[in-house]
C-alpha cells in the first residue's frame, strides 16, 4: 500500500504541478482558437504561438513586440496575438484581424496600439506572410545613428537588400513615435517597400517574410548580424558586406522546407529551447 | 506496498523539498508583515518583495541596491526590506522607516545604511511612491564620463527630461562614496530635482515614480537604454535622441494601469521570470 | 493501493518524460551506431556527440556548424552528423563518410551541405583527426575586417601560429558563400595550410586538431580569445600578443592526455554543463 | 499496492537520481578532508569549496584558476584544490600544501601547475589567509594593453591602491607563460607588492585578501569594475576614479563581518546561486 505522504503526492503534487506549468507550456498549442477549426489553421496558430515564445527566448522581444501571420483561407486577414507580452502567448490568445487592424471577434480582449504595423504591411506586400515588429536591442543603436544596418554574415544575407530607417518625423512630425494609426502605418509600408527589413528610429525594426518560419529567422538573424556588424564598426577600417548577387544565391537555398537544412534545422533547435524550463531569453 | 526507499521518499523527499525551495519563493509574499494587515499594505508588500526580485532577475541590482514604497495610509513612512541581497528578500523582511530613516520597529534587524537616499527623497518629492537605489551596470559607466545619460529609446523617454549626476565630493568632500546620511540624501534629492532618475558618481542610481510596478519598469529600461546608447557611441556620428515634446506624448500613454498594456504587460512577465527555478539575472 | 491519478503518472508521466528527455541528452551516447561496433569507434562517437553538444552549451555554434572525427581505423573515412542542429545530435545521427564527401550508408538522411569541409582538410592533412566548422560569432567580424586575429591569451595561444582568412570571391568568384564542393574545399584547406584555425569570410572558421577533445578546446578559446582582442582593440594602443615561441612552449604541455590537467580538465566541465538541464549557451 | 512502473520508480528514479546530483552539489561540503577534524578546518574547507564554485558560478573562472586559504593553524602551510575544474571541486578534492608548494599528503592526486603564485604570495604576504588567480575575463585585455586597470565603481574601491601588471618576460624570458615554479612565483608576488590585485600579462590576476569571502568578493568586483572601465573608455573622455582616500573610507567599512552588511550580503547570495541547478556562469 502507498500511504506514505510523498506517495500520496503531498509535496510531490504541488512539486509536478509547478514544474508541469513550465512543461506544458506549448501544450496549449494543440487547442487551438475556437472559430478557426481547419487543420491549416491550427498548424499555423501553433506556428505563431511558437513564434511568439521563441523571438523572446532568442532575446529579440522583451514584454514588447508582436508576431503576425497572414490567414492562409483568408488574405484579407491575419492571425495575432492580444495585447500580451510575448513570452507568455498562448494559443486562446490569437485573434483575427481584418486589414484596417479591426479585431473580427475582440470580446473584450486588449489588442495591440501597433497592430497597423501588420495590417498596412499585409496590405501592401501580398508577397508577405507574416510580420514581426520588435525592439530587438541591437538593431536600434543603428536606427538612431547614420551608420546603415548592412548584412556581413550569411545567415543574414537577405540584409544585403538595404535596410531603409523609418523615421516617424518625418512621415507624422512630433508624436508618440508609435505606429498607432493606419497612415503611420502605410508610411512604414511606403519605406519598407519591397525589402524584408527596415529600422523604426529610436523604437525597434520590422521584418517580413513569406511564412513565420523564415520570418523569425530573418528576425533572429538580423539581431545576430547587428551585433556582428557593431563589432566590426569596432575593430575599425574597411568592412567587406555580403553581395547583393551573393545573397541572391544564398536566399535561394532557403526557398522550400527541407528536413535538417535551413529553417527547418535552426525551428527545431529553437522550439526546443522555448519549451525547456529556463527563464532566460539568450543573448 | 510501497516498500522502496525511493517510493518512501528518501532522496526524494530531499530533492522535492529542494526544488520546492526554489518554487515557492514567492509564496512568502502572501504572509505579510504581522503588524500591517490591512488588504493594501498586504498587496504593496507583495509588490515590494516582487520588486526586489525582479531587478535582481532582470540585472539592474546584483547583491546590493534596494527599492522601496511610501506607506499607503501614513506618506510620512516608507516600507523597505531590512539589509539583505534584494533576489533574496521575503515579505518578513520588510521594514517601515519614518522620513528620518528611523525604523519603526526595528527588532534588531540590520538596516541598509543608505535608506537616506530613500527619506530625503519622500521628503522633497510629494508625487514619489517609490523609490529604486542600484548599481545598475551599464549606467554607472555614465557616471564617470562626461557623456550625458539620454534616452534613445521609446521605452526610456522619461530619461529625456534630463538626467543629472551627483558628485558626492561637491556635496561633502572626500567621503566612502555612501550616502549614509541625512545631508547626503538631501543633497541628492536636490540633485534629482523634479526628475525621475539621478546617477550617482562611481556608484549607480537613483529612480524614482508614481507607484512601485512604473518605477521598477523606470529602472529596468533605465539600464536597456544606457546599453543602447552606448553601442550608439560606439557606432559614432551624430545620435537623434527621443525628443522631451514626444517623451510628453509616450509618457501620457503610461499614465493607467491597462490590462495588457504598458507597465501590465511587462510587470507580468518579470514576476514569471523572477519566480522561475533559474538562478541567473537576465542581460 | 495506489489510485491516484498523480500515483498513476498521469500529469506526472508526462511531466518526467519531458525532463527525462532532457536528462538523458548524453545516454544515446552508448547506442553507437549499428555497423560500427568496436569499442574505439563507440568511444569515439561519445566523443563526437558530446562536441556537438559541447560547442552548443558553449556558444561556438548555434544551429548551424558542424564537428567530425577521422576514422581510427580507416583514415581515408570520417565520422559526422547527419544535418541537424549540433545541439540535438545523438549517435543515432552519427554517419560515415569518404574523403569524397560521400555517405557510405547514407539511408536517406540529409547530410551537411558543407562536408567538402571536413573531407578536403582530412585529404590535405594527415596530421589532423578532428575538424570543426563553426559561425562562432566574435570570430567573423575579425573574418569581414583587416585586423589580423591573433593570441592575446595563453589558453589560445595556438593562435600564435597566424589565423589566415579565405575569401571565396578569390577561390570562386560571386558564390552563396558556402563551402559546398569539393574545389571549394580544397582551396580552404590550402588557405589553412599547416595551421590551427582559419576564418571564413563572412561566414565563420575551420579549427583542426589532433583529436576531437582538444579541437574542441581550441573551437572555444578561439572564441574566448576574438572577445578579448576585440576588448584590446577598444581599449586602443599597442597590444602584447603571445609570442610563436611562447605558444611552442605552451602547446607542448598540451600534447598528452593527464587527468587533471590541460584538456581533460576542461572537458569534463564542459561535459558537465551540456548535460545540465539547462537551455542556455554560454556567453 | 504500488505496481506502476512510475510508482516503483523507473524513470522516475532514474530522474530524481540525476536531479539530486545537481542539488546536492553543496552537500560534500559537510564531510571534510579526513586528516583535518577541527571545527575550524572544517569551516574554512566549507568556505573553500563554496569560493570554487561561487567563482565559477559568477564567471570569474572557467575551467582554469584556482583559489586557496592559509591553514589557520599553520600559518606556514595552505590549503587548495587538486589540479580539477573549480566548479567540480568537493570537500574531498581540498589538498594542504607547504609553502614551497609540496603537497602533504598528496596520494597521487594530480597539483595545480601554478600553485607557487599561492605558496610565494603567503611567504611574502603574512596579513594574506586568501588568494585567488583567475582567467577574469575582462582583466586580461587591460594586462595586454598600456591602459591601467583603475578603480571606477564603490565595490570595486581597493583598486585605487593600483593594479600592477606582472610580465613574466622581464622576470623569466620567453617561456610558457605560466607561473609554475617558485622563482616565477616569487617575481610574481614581488610585482603584487603591498596590493589586493595584479594582473599577468596574457594570462590572468591574481588577488589576494584577509580572508576566503573577501577575497572572492575582490575577484568578482575585478572582474565587473573592469567591464565598466571598459565602456567608460568606449564612452571616451575624461575618467572620474575612485579617489585613494575614498577607498580608505570605504574600505574600513568591510573590515568586518556584519549580519547584512557588505561581504555577508553578497556572499549568502552567491552561495545560494551557486547551489541552483543551473549551469551557467553568470555575465
Amino acid at each position: 500500500m502507498c500511504q506514505d505522504a510523498m506517495c500520496r503526492g503531498g509535496w510531490a503534487k504541488y512539486l509536478l504541478r509547478s514544474l508541469a506549468t513550465v512543461f506544458v507550456v506549448l501544450a496549449p498549442l494543440n487547442t487551438g482558437a475556437s472559430a478557426q477549426s481547419s487543420p491549416d489553421i491550427k498548424a499555423l496558430i501553433e506556428d505563431l504561438v511558437a513564434a511568439n515564445r521563441i523571438l523572446y527566448r532568442q532575446g529579440v522581444v522583451d514584454g514588447f513586440g508582436h508576431v503576425s501571420a497572414r490567414h492562409p483561407a483568408r488574405p484579407d486577414r491575419f492571425l495575432m496575438s492580444a495585447a500580451k507580452a510575448p513570452g507568455r502567448v498562448t494559443a486562446e490568445d490569437i485573434m483575427e484581424f481584418d486589414l484596417d487592424g479591426k479585431a473580427i471577434d475582440g470580446r473584450d480582449r486588449p489588442t495591440y496600439s501597433e497592430r497597423f504595423i501588420h495590417s498596412e504591411v499585409y496590405k501592401a506586400r501580398p508577397d508577405v506572410n507574416a510580420v514581426i515588429h520588435s525592439h530587438s536591442p541591437t538593431v536600434i543603436p543603428f536606427s538612431v545613428t547614420q551608420v546603415p544596418m548592412r548584412a556581413v554574415h550569411n545567415t543574414a544575407s537577405f540584409l544585403a537588400a538595404g535596410v531603409p530607417v523609418f523615421e516617424m518625423r518625418k512621415a507624422a512630425g512630433i508624436t508618440n513615435n508609435l505606429v498607432d494609426d493606419a497612415a503611420r502605418g502605410k508610411a512604414l509600408a511606403e519605406t519598407l517597400g519591397d525589402r524584408p527589413v527596415a529600422l523604426l528610429r529610436g523604437h525597434g525594426n520590422v521584418v517580413v517574410g513569406p511564412d513565420v518560419r523564415r520570418t523569425v529567422s530573418r528576425a533572429i538573424y538580423t539581431e545576430v548580424n547587428a551585433r556582428m556588424l557593431l563589432q566590426a564598426v569596432t575593430l575599425g577600417g574597411p568592412i567587406t558586406y555580403i553581395d547583393p548577387e551573393e545573397n541572391k544565391l544564398i536566399e535561394s537555398g532557403r526557398g522550400t522546407r527541407v528536413t535538417g537544412h535551413s529553417v527547418d534545422r535552426t525551428w527545431q533547435m529553437w522550439l526546443e529551447e522555448a519549451s525547456r524550463p529556463v527563464g532566460e531569453p539568450a543573448k
